[in-house]
């Protein structure tokens, strides 16, 4: 069972050794080419319009001080507000938040939303960080950023690191502080105080559709195909999930950093999960 | 006539090669050693609380799109609104902004004025721009800072080629924003629209209390001490004007980067500046 | 074919060289008789609520000064934000502007929808500015109104020379001041600003339920009834469109300034409309 | 004793018949010639910035509901908030207030106040209305404006028929809609409540120091000139006290609309007032 | 036909003679008891967050001053805007006002509404006062209040003693201090102003929901049920008009505080709400 | 050395077992009646405008929830902002805090200050609250009054058991949520953030001036005068210093809770304070 895969584009090699930013500005550059657009343009669209760099210093739990770096890239913002996830990571740093807001820019403008894309992050390690300390955090970074963002100018979301849990914080602390309720300030929020249904799984549900697209180009049936998962952290086990339960697959292995399973006439999805959900984990 | 310097601290020598704002943090790095404060508080103080660095496009009087990259570093707020100049240099880069605005901080602490510091700038040469295109860059760099600016947050000043004409603008442009007046919200302004008598020869009249002070430390007199003013630019010749007029200094040598000049009896500043002011100039 | 057209009311004549203004609050007074309102109601309801005049100096591109005279009529405010289109035209002028605005104010309250009438305009000959002109003028007249319109409160419109690039440029305005995306302050913008689909033909197709309504007084049918065009502009065009798509009218007959044209067999309108949109046009 | 008066200016003549706002505009040309100021600048300073026109219904003591036209004009912004009276006069008209906004304008100017000239009124009869109808009318108007004036935008004042208790009830209806205090929204304001000490004899005063300036240019002392007043209202009884008891004058004749006094050796002014103020009298 | 009633839950008796918010605390005590949470718990739910008593002096028709204590009291705002009625009445006070602002955030979590609870009032006697006096007592109770109001805030709503028209001027008074049209701010408007349609019929038809849900306990069918009305108010005779016209249900008895009828054969639920209406009544 | 001290004003005698805020409406009800103001007037005066009681739960350091009650009266607003400290203590309730906000408002009135008086608590032991928990709960507070307050509105202070340090902490919330650098929305700030110079001192200073104006209605000279302090905290041993080291008092006993000491040749207060400073003590 062979996919031959056939690609009309002209070949594009990513360079090795180059930062996150300076592949995503010659992709644009490469992408400039093919529209015929000219420097002016590519100047135009290849840094972003506003990089906010903060810095705020927050006493930990032991009672010492620290003092934490953190971002937000907004994009670019002619057609809407910006929208994009915050992550909190040792190894954030702002050539990779340029990349990612500027791959939310066009990722919106592809599917024509009335969106424009963000990113933020702080760095830090919340693996070695007590609740308290992710709640204090979550508050401060909102509290530096609160003139920066909103519903009508740029509305985060939970991204590397950061949970429903943490969004709630940062949502109730720009009420407190704007003396509104306003839960469309942020989404990926919890349910229970306005979250959307169906967003933990969205990013593998998208997923799916491509794989959808994709095999029309093939005389493959997804109805009973036998699939292969690399990679069964959050999205992954998502889309074995709806492969097999709604496209009629058969999810024959799976593997993650840990390791992997294979049963050649398939295996229950759901079970599977269960199985690796026993150790408790922070959202990735 | 010789003059003995006497330093009494432990001497600091800047490395060479190093960008303008790693130097600036080990001379705080130097301070924090000599006040035995500890590394949490070195972290604290070593980074700029919030760093903007914006982008935007303009159209040039030629009908062609220029895009131009923006800085506004607000050092530190925990004394009061920052204050700093905005600078238009071709080589303006955010090492040297976030340098300047650090100096500005430990100024303003150092005479226990209730500011902090802050610095902005544009990548531009202001040399090749049209009147119009100089007004259309002050209004728009005001319309991407205006939520981030103005008299009880940050409030800027004319710099390196930014003339009291600009600061007209961009205090138009603000209280256009804001639909109110608000003339505090930038200082530098021409006298007519509320600027501040004798702020074009502040700076050198602090240069001339650091001389009177700094002199007392010797056994010469001012009245009738021999001057050479190296720089005879606003500074320098504001210096030469108030050391001839006010301390009764004989000014015997002046020199810029065009040349100098030297009458070992003295001669009279004013004509000096009279002579030199004949060419229209930018502020500078 | 002939129609007997029955009027039950009473026969207004509308009174020659009266101002637009009067003859609207003739139209009011003759309403308030046959409704049996007393004075102070009329009196209430015949004057506008406000009426904004403008002035504001734009240099052009010759670098002259000119000063321009603008208006904006907030006819009434008791059931809902005002809503009106922004006329630039050399003969603009208060009781046009007043006169136009209490039309819209009964248009909108005879259909019953949450909207009171406005209506705005700066006197300037559209045809004789360059595009960059136009652009600021747009510009300077949200500046000088930002104050007074909003999705709340007064939302503007395109209307006589006023195009969907003029309305972007105003909403665009409105955004850089208040600091937030709002494309809900101005209706007509161009589709990919989030322009409303149909708002371009909409005026046609209200012309044509009209028809279909009056129509059914009579014992014609639409179904081939054979149409002449007197007016073959933006409504003229699409209402013959609209009937020959739609309705199945025959249209024979299309005349403009320019001249007509005649077939008394009909002809294709599509055809027509490409052959008229040759030459380019401003927004009328 | 008589005094010879010469002007040294070019001859000015009002034409007869013309409206207050045609004289002011004159004027204004008259000035821009004598400057040689070109077209442009007379154009762009021949019209008001900003004159907002207003209705409102409000309901009488007697239950009727009665429609008042109300005016308020900001003539100029550049060099500070516009500031001005509020006029309330069966006979107020756009043109009246447009010509005294802009001589508040010139006014300030040439003092070289950071203010410029604004004016306001409402079409209405305070003498035939009840004090309770008074407040409801100045709460009214304020209620239309509140966006349009403020400390930083726009202060009014009283002027005819508005006295310090209406300033009072507006200065109410401005704090409470705002949510703060705010007594610098107006001027002219109860003592208790913030007013100026000396404002009340603030216009005699002014008019008494032109008389002082304009005698230097005689051979007149007014230590114990004879003097006689002609409108012995709010301003011309305060000039008759100061005159007296500041500068020695004797007042031998006063006049008003109701009659005249005259002793040719001098009268106590104190006592004059004091015996025409026996009836309670409307601020004028 | 008699009703088996069963009630699986532990009883809960209200003690007599006690207050009505500490019956609200008592029962929330219980509530907590049977969910096992603990004190701290029990703490955080059992104050009001805000309880805001005013007091405001207004002038009456005849003149006198008269001073009005008012409420508003907004019992927990975790989970969306608060959301309560304006009761107006002589015995108001603030242990009601208190008990019904968190018996209706209880009521907004059991059907999970993005809302909570809140309660306001105003200790008058609206029976004795004059239109003029209600409009005036409207207005001024949300002047003292449009800090802490709002559609994202606190959304009032007519209760006992306040008409659609109360809600019309305190809509009105909100739209004016904020320089808005903002008819989400208060519910229970007039439908001309945006009121929604059903909402006065609201109470009676969620009454019959739960008719509707008991009966399916029962073996009794509502199809030709003997019904008889005890209160035949607002709530009590729409509930007999829907148990009529939508459930088939016979009315067969109903009485108020002023009598009752009774028809074994049952009688017109319409006949009898037109014969009650005749004098004329304020909501209650 | 006798002092006779003469009453000329009616016996007022405060009834016993009586709450603080029913006394001082008594004493409002006495002043009224001195004044022959009648009883709408009393009724106007005799409540406070606002009082608004919070609940708000913190997280302790244990990790326990505690659930805080806490007020803010502002009595009046007529005559500007109002004014007045911020008292946390456990017996704290509304009675003391209205009563001490009408106080705070007829010593302003009295002294015809433009402001008029408020008061505000939290009923908790700020002895047995960490320092964290203090900073917690000060943000908290403020958080929870933010629309309530400021510069225009209702300007905090210190008082019972709330330091400088609390203070700032409070001013640092109102700013970051204001956004804005706002030194003037609390008074008792440390002098190092925009402090009064001479505010610790203030009460006890005030006391000396009542001092030195009964004084000269006896025959008593200041100079020399025998003084006994009865109360040695922060008001009483200030007024024994003033009173030594300005009026050339002899100090020559103090008491406090503890005990007390006697020197009939009078002691040096300065050594008294220090001896007594050596335990650490929060603000009383």
């Amino acid at each position: 069972m062979e996919i031959t895969y056939t690609n009309n584009f002209k070949e594009y090699k990513t360079p090795e050794n180059l930062d996150p930013f300076t592949i995503a500005q010659q992709q644009l550059r490469h992408a400039c080419e093919l529209l015929e657009y000219d420097e002016q343009i590519y100047n135009a669209l290849s840094e972003p319009e506003r990089l906010i760099i903060l810095k705020f210093t927050m006493r930990m739990d032991n009672g010492s001080l620290k003092t934490f770096k953190a971002f937000r890239c907004q994009f670019n913002s002619a057609r809407g507000p910006t929208k994009g996830g915050i992550r909190w990571h040792p190894d954030e740093n702002s050539s990779l938040i340029k990349a990612l807001a500027a791959l939310m820019t066009w990722k919106c403008a592809c599917v024509d939303l009335p969106l424009e894309g963000a990113k933020g992050g702080v760095i830090c390690n919340p693996k070695e960080m007590s609740n308290n300390e992710l709640e204090r955090l979550a508050r401060l970074y909102i509290r530096k950023l609160s003139q920066f963002i909103g519903p009508r100018i740029d509305i985060p979301a939970p991204d590397v690191y950061t949970t429903p849990q943490i969004t709630a914080w940062m949502m109730d602390e720009y009420e407190v502080i704007k003396g509104i309720k306003a839960p469309s300030v942020i989404t990926g929020k919890p349910l229970e105080l306005g979250g959307s249904v169906g967003r933990i799984s969205a990013t593998a549900r998208g997923g799916t559709f491509c794989i959808r697209e994709a095999i029309k180009e093939t005389d493959i049936s997804l109805k009973g195909a036998k699939i292969a998962i690399q990679g069964f952290g959050n999205a992954g086990s998502h889309v074995a999930e709806i492969l097999q339960d709604e496209f009629g697959c058969k999810i024959i292995a799976a593997s993650d950093t840990k390791g992997g399973i294979y049963n050649k006439n398939g295996f229950n999805v759901h079970k599977a999960i269960e199985h690796k959900k026993k150790p408790q984990q922070l959202w990735v």
